[in-house]
């Protein structure tokens, strides 16, 4: 499997409208994409910065697991996503080194990435997402 | 003021040992470093990805920061690091934007970085470090 950078980190906050204005006028980042993702009902904003871009996930329903997520730990840094080539074989690959998967294969997720989430409880307690992009 | 990309993301985790063969075997990153930061009261791991770091933090005293967010949260991700020039411009920049610091200027920090925190309150739940990079 090979990493070759992160490619976004998602943090959970309760409205991406009141967020807006921290990532834009004080860090002086620019939101360039607002957009939904329906099956996991949230509103994401996108900010790029380098390499990586920082991903505000807004529920939009109370049975979103961001929801949940926000209930439980409050706002903040809800995942980290690794950009990887394969990810069907990056998925399989750490799944036979024994990391439980929440995702077998990588699925439709924003921004026309194929996504694929490992669970926390074999990545010391940092929901993480592999992201292939689809031209790579 | 100038953010040029992610420079770390740190990660509580309470023990380096244990969590190195998930990011070594599993993710396939190569830890480069591990240093201790005595006034933070951390030992410290570090994975390089692209443009940015991950940066484990084990705490070495149960009076640690660290220590008191892993109590709280549990493991998992404990700030992210925005790299930018000018440190001292830059905390002076947000502040007057209405952000409470922790760090009201740059303070030595790992791997030669002079670093300053923003508080979590202002910024999101997220805790947020600058940093600057001693040659820049």
């Amino acid at each position: 499997m090979e990493i070759t950078h992160i490619e976004h980190i998602g943090i959970a906050v309760k409205s991406i409208e009141e967020q807006l204005p921290y990532y834009e006028n004080i860090l002086g980042l620019k939101c360039y994409n607002i957009e939904t993702v329906e099956d996991q009902k949230v509103k994401t904003a996108f900010f790029m910065v380098g390499q990586t871009k920082i991903e505000l996930l807004e529920p939009t329903s109370e049975d979103s697991t961001v929801a949940k997520f926000i209930e439980k730990k409050g706002e903040g840094v809800h995942h980290i996503a690794y950009a990887t080539k394969n990810i069907n074989d990056a998925l399989k690959e750490v799944e036979s080194k024994g990391v439980k998967l929440i995702d077998k294969e990588g699925r439709a997720g924003a921004e026309g990435l194929t996504i694929g989430f490992l669970h926390p409880k074999s990545t010391g307690g940092v929901l993480t997402e592999f992201c292939e992009h689809p031209e790579k």
